[in-house]
């Protein structure tokens, strides 16, 4: 069925009443889908099909809601609605939606949560916006490593309904040291007598985060070790939580989203588009356009001061956009494969020699062949429109364009790894000030080569 | 233990010959960490490791490989050994191996492969490169609706050794359409009794997609309902194949990185950075440098038709990179959201005229700004400097450079949706046009308004 008819059946059912039916579809629906629709109903339509639905998935289609339609179905139920909503939730799923609702809102939950999960809540909360710990659950699963494969399972169907998977289960000591991790599908395949201590994977193979690490670090090591679920320990080494993949998944899409805004000279922003305000978007944008601009001081300043010349010979000033279009590009090329490289884990500061030399073998052969193509373009040019640019002036343009290219990969590459070595973000500082860089480097090339060969013009 | 010790004691336990030591210390370890390890090893280091590893571990090592190191080390084993590895090898990694080695090992592994096995593989390396086909796998658990769950879970222990997920099992009927799927935790939570097509989602909550769908619209449906594995079905809607979220999640990072390599004027390449050859990262590079170069033309061609008046009124050559600059920063700021939030499905074709009145409004303050700060710094210039620059050459450089935000943040938010419009791929289409396109428009509005408000001079 597609969006919008089943969103024009679930209006059709609530307008005729239909409610048992209406119930039967979206029991048999998906949850994802419910929660698209939603976001079209009106507030009153909304909390009429939150109360149609099983608390279970009410709760789930909950958590998939737009944080604005969570606070206008959260301003319309009751407390008691309120409670059971927060005591169905992944605590992931809760603080995921209190991070982005208003204080209000915020307030109202914490004060009819229990106080075991209000603390919890709280604790959660204050773990720093790009952490680990503030996209982990509690909700797992923990064996002990005497436990027979056969007790796993059963104690897995006694405790494990309300935890967030059962796929990977954590293995602590008695001081809830993290010791191991075992599959369900190993104890599934395993003798009933054996223990999970036989077949867990040990400290070696295991692999484990911290609260305060990086959520993209976690991300990258989940995407390398293809893990359903990331462990994560305090400092003493106790599991405190677990990552699961679909949190994965929305980090590494985030992350991905961030690099390209940083790269193109925006402030990174966690809305979508479409819900983004026009002046919150001017925000983002203004910064780094206002700095680029004010910058290009040095290139106004760079022209000034060689414009009797300009003025003089003629064709000099009619490759201007074209040099620091051609140095921007190949500079742009290079530095955002880069930035992907150390992003994914690919390139990393020890590599720097390696892809200097390789990019300057690219560049000289990149460059000699726009050089060669370009003298080619500008006599086809003089030829077709009759102009009177010498052609002493297009060797020297030409001249300028590969050694600005070669400039222009040189910087692009090096540029990303120093700001890593800096410890830096290398979007942030590769993307916006490659552009002036190289900008100031080609008009420098330039301009010097026009001054030592074009003397006598 | 860190990357360069875990490589030191292997070579190490292999140069004292303590085998029964290293294979201990293998099998405790992650295969990720022993496959990163292996690629510096020598080939007979390698072969010594291959071959003391059980036959699961080492099959596991292999698939994770990089295409250079699994084909030295096919080059090297037995043909009995190879048919051993093909024979644990789950399928889809054994095709990803084969998609990337030289013809000589693929002929030799299709020649020691059963016949069975032979023609699952052909059939999948005949699916399109980009297809949900080329990444699926066939090893997956099946159910019968009728199947209780107590009969479905030993099922699942009898059969599901070698299958790559038993977490999501789909349910056929007996012509094998798919007609449900089932989470192993719903059969373990529930009673014994209750059969399979009591629990399972049904059509209405199930999501499949085709082999010949593509691949990164796979991975966004993954995204979007949080899936462990997407079952593949043919046209008649039998089910034919499986993809699990490892492949999805290379999926996903793959199809970001294409799309920041095309948005930056590359040519979308899978080889990693450091291994890609000088030659190739040229052919990938100059295709669009060349483009762009040639199209500069048009620049060039618009400057010299006002080469005069460039020339005689001091203070209009200076801000020309500044102009273009300033433009192609606004634009590239908001085809970058575009893109990503049409490669997301955040942004669709009917979105447009909300996208550009969001833009047109953006720009206005945006460009405003930019303006008003232009005209300051311009005047700080001259009283710094002491230029001669005329009062009304600053107007003029402001008011274009408005506009010019204006022009370029409309183009920058076109260009993606037309692209998409014409099923083209807007990465390709708004990156590298972008930038032409707004240079031009920006020296036609600075030497157009100039014409107009300079003519006095």
């Amino acid at each position: 069925m597609e969006e919008r008819e089943f969103f024009e059946l679930i209006t059709d059912l609530l307008a005729a009443n239909k409610l048992p039916l209406l119930r039967k579809l979206l029991e048999e629906s998906n949850v994802v889908d419910i929660a698209v629709a939603a976001s079209n109903l009106t507030t009153e339509q909304l909390l009429r099909v939150f109360r149609i639905l099983p608390k279970d998935i009410s709760s789930s289609v909950f958590s998939y809601l737009d944080p604005d339609d969570q606070t206008r179905l959260v301003e319309s139920i009751t407390d008691k609605e309120l409670e059971a909503l927060i005591d169905e939730m992944y605590i992931d799923d809760t603080v995921d939606f209190l991070e982005e609702v208003p204080a209000n809102i915020v307030r109202r939950v914490l004060a009819r949560a229990d106080s075991q999960t209000r603390s919890i809540i709280n604790r959660f909360l204050n773990y720093p916006e790009d952490s680990a710990g503030s996209i982990m659950t509690i909700e797992m699963v923990e064996l002990h490593d005497h436990y027979t494969a056969k007790r796993a399972i059963e104690y897995i169907r006694e405790t494990g309904c309300d935890k967030e998977t059962v796929y990977t289960c954590f293995v602590i000591d008695a001081q809830r040291h993290l010791i191991g991790s075992v599959d369900l599908k190993d104890l599934l395949f395993c003798k009933e007598s054996e223990t999970v201590g036989d077949i867990m994977d040990n400290e070696r193979a295991l692999i484990s985060v911290t609260t305060t690490d990086d959520r993209e670090e976690v991300a990258e090591i989940a995407r390398k070790y293809d893990l359903l679920s990331v462990p994560v320990v305090d400092n003493e080494n106790r599991l405190v939580g677990i990552i699961t993949i679909d949190d994965i998944i929305d980090v590494m899409e985030e992350a991905a989203t961030e690099d390209i805004e940083k790269m193109h000279m925006l402030l990174p922003s966690e809305d979508d588009y479409l819900k983004t305000g026009v002046f919150t978007l001017v925000k983002n944008r203004i910064v780094w356009l206002l700095v680029l601009m004010v910058s290009a001081t040095f290139t106004s300043q760079i022209i000034t001061g060689f414009e009797d010349k300009l003025a003089a010979i003629a064709g000099l000033t009619a490759s201007i956009p074209m040099l620091t279009g051609t140095g921007g590009n190949a500079g742009n090329q290079v530095s955002s494969l880069i930035i992907r490289g150390i992003a994914l884990g690919k390139i990393g500061i020890t590599d720097y020699f390696k892809v200097l030399w390789k990019e300057i073998r690219v560049a000289v052969i990149c460059g000699g062949a726009l050089a060669v193509a370009n003298l080619g373009r500008m006599f086809l040019v003089r030829l077709v429109t009759g102009g009177e640019v010498a052609t002493s002036v297009f060797i020297v343009t030409s001249l300028a364009m590969m050694l600005s290219v070669i400039a222009a990969k040189a910087i692009g590459c090096s540029l990303p790894i120093i700001a890593k070595l800096l410890k830096a973000d290398p979007a942030v500082m590769s993307g916006p000030m490659l552009a002036t860089l190289v900008d100031i480097i080609t008009l420098l090339i330039y301009f010097g080569l026009a001054n030592v060969m074009l003397v006598n013009v």
